[in-house]
């Protein structure tokens, strides 16, 4: 199979390109949908064998004996990011959002302040606030077009309400692989004030070429009071399989998420875990691989584009395949950024300001699509902004 | 296809199948699997095109625009259940043991108790307590191998700490349809005691040919405390895809459910929703009443060959292919009689003490088989107990 490869998912119930009409007022038949994290990708076979397999047997019952798929979350994590799991550690959440929410559910209390380092991955203030507690925004540093922290200001913010931080690593948007230096940092902060740090790491495989990406639970004397988010969702482009790894290693912190687990009757579904079991092979990953690759080409041809249009600046990934353009530098308002983008170039994007303070100014372009849309892109948004040049 | 086909589900991570011998220590190649709730039949050609259509377009990303799953579940239960359901009330739940322990999270709080009709499906006992809740057991009346309710002896029971009933219509074990008359009974012991009324009505549309399930919707006057709840995992044998239709007719009722749904992160899996919207169709309807018909037939076949047996009763089942059998007949002690279950006619039954209360002596055994499963079943069960003839 090939990337570039153009694939109608129209009519097929995809939230990426069916509802981009109703949400944004542009066709998909003259538009392009770069918004909802889903990529134009067909997965690699060895996943689609196992959907072909499943069909075959029919055997849609409950699932038994978890022991494979626990096995091969932990060759993955092991492989890959040099990280021992151990299979007590592992729990099987909906997805990383219902993974986020069972955190919020279990370590904290409503009216308690979780802390996130915006702009953010927007589902977690939705559902920190869905659960009552209070979003407590610690806003990154755009240091020249670069997200960095500020712990000097976080310290200060922080009241004594505070009881979870919720990290995303790599970050999403911005796109940044936090150094060691950096993930010390934050696990200094959680441990000063007394935090549950939740590390969601769903983007870790899609480090760009060069990138290492280094897991939470392998930063020093923090695993007392960590929880690990992973997941085959969006490395694979199966988030509608809902399928999420919560990793706890310490056994004091595990056992109150065990017993919320069961009191919420979760467990996962059986599509889910055999396309997760052949995922996390050595055909997945060389497939990872190949990935990675095209993507850096995909996000060089838009950063390239894009940075040529005056006053736009679209950040430097280090992973994710969701680039962040700031138009900033175009003097102009959200508001007529945003005609010029969705009016003028027919392009839906994540508007900047749904990921908290910081990101007002910003949208968020989805790169995981063939080479052809991503210039496709470059050319609207040239147009677009023509009278910029 | 036919019901009669013998389908060999070893190897798949059937639950069923492949975790008997570490359950039950009886190992599939010799034994006879008739305890967890799935069938071994295929779902119908309309459910297995379903996925193979998933397969084939590879779209595996995030479901979007769920008004034809919703028109679907309305579709099935106007058609099969003369009830009409509006679409904003209708939630999308992780099966019913997690819709169940969704209700038990959103209307009830640690401490209270929860009302159970006993002996009625485990894993309601397993989620209320696991949720600090109270199970509150109400026996159920054995007359004459026939469940009833007894309303008198509950009321006296009723403390003013229970906040909630579940009901389980059609009864799983037992596999009583109740009637108008039990089911406003019930719905008038809830507003007596005023208790949130969970009505599981899972089973609702594998009744025996000539019966009539009766959805508590229906029944006057119980709205405002009422949440149902169905699914097509049982009766389309799809319970690894994980979907539950919990619907509450009550607006009130229904926003702190919505808060809660939003807070746990909660949204189905693309997988669930294809195959549903594709079984509550005409043709899903016409595999039901074929198999509904067989399952009629299965039970006749377990019957007459069970209750030859001195000292054994299987109770006539009106909906649900769960043969609930007393062998308090027998004089044995629950180890005798299991002994002789598992030991001797190697058949992996579910052992009704862990239904609760009224079922230490009873066995529930799946008939969700072809014919010849059935019949060797009985073989196997007339052989054990030969010494009673």
């Amino acid at each position: 199979m090939s990337f570039d490869t153009l694939i109608d998912w129209r009519g097929t119930h995809s939230a990426k390109w069916d509802s981009m009409e109703s949400v944004y007022g542009i066709s998909p038949d003259e538009g392009l949908a770069m918004w909802v994290a889903v990529m134009d990708f067909r997965p690699p076979k060895v996943v689609q064998d196992a959907v072909l397999d499943l069909h075959t047997k029919a055997a849609y019952g409950y699932y038994g004996n978890k022991g494979g798929y626990h096995d091969a979350i932990r060759w993955w994590m092991a492989e890959r990011h040099g990280w021992q799991v151990e299979a007590d550690q592992i729990f099987d959440t909906h997805g990383l959002v219902n993974g986020t929410a069972m955190c919020i559910d279990t370590y904290t209390n409503p009216g308690d302040g979780v802390v996130l380092f915006t702009p953010v991955y927007h589902a977690f203030a939705r559902v920190i606030k869905a659960a009552g507690r209070e979003v407590v925004e610690c806003p990154l540093v755009n240091d020249g077009g670069r997200y960095s922290f500020d712990f000097d200001a976080y310290d200060a913010q922080m009241t004594g309400n505070e009881r979870m931080v919720v990290l995303c690593s790599p970050h999403n948007p911005g796109g940044r692989v936090w150094t060691k230096g950096e993930l010390q940092a934050v696990a200094a902060f959680a441990k000063r004030h007394e935090l549950t740090l939740v590390s969601d790491e769903i983007h870790c495989d899609l480090t760009m070429p060069g990138q290492v990406h280094i897991p939470m639970a392998l930063i020093d004397g923090i695993s007392d009071r960590l929880v690990m988010m992973t997941a085959a969702s969006k490395t694979f482009n199966i988030a509608g399989a809902h399928v999420g790894n919560v990793i706890i290693p310490d056994a004091d912190l595990r056992a109150p998420f065990a017993r919320r687990m069961m009191a919420m009757g979760m467990s996962p579904n059986s599509f889910g875990v055999h396309m997760v079991t052949a995922a996390y092979s050595p055909e997945g990953a060389a497939w990872v691989d190949e990935l990675r690759s095209y993507l850096d080409g995909n996000r060089k041809v838009f950063d390239a584009g894009v940075n040529a249009i005056p006053g736009l600046h679209s950040m430097d990934l280090e992973a994710t395949y969701l680039a962040w353009v700031d138009f900033a530098g175009t003097g102009m308002t959200q508001a007529e950024f945003i005609a010029r983008v969705e009016g003028r170039a027919k392009i839906a994007a994540n508007h900047g300001d749904t990921f908290g303070s910081g990101g007002e100014s910003f949208l968020r372009f989805n790169l995981g699509a063939p080479r052809s849309v991503i210039e496709d892109a470059v050319r609207r948004l040239q147009d677009a902004f023509s009278d910029l040049q």
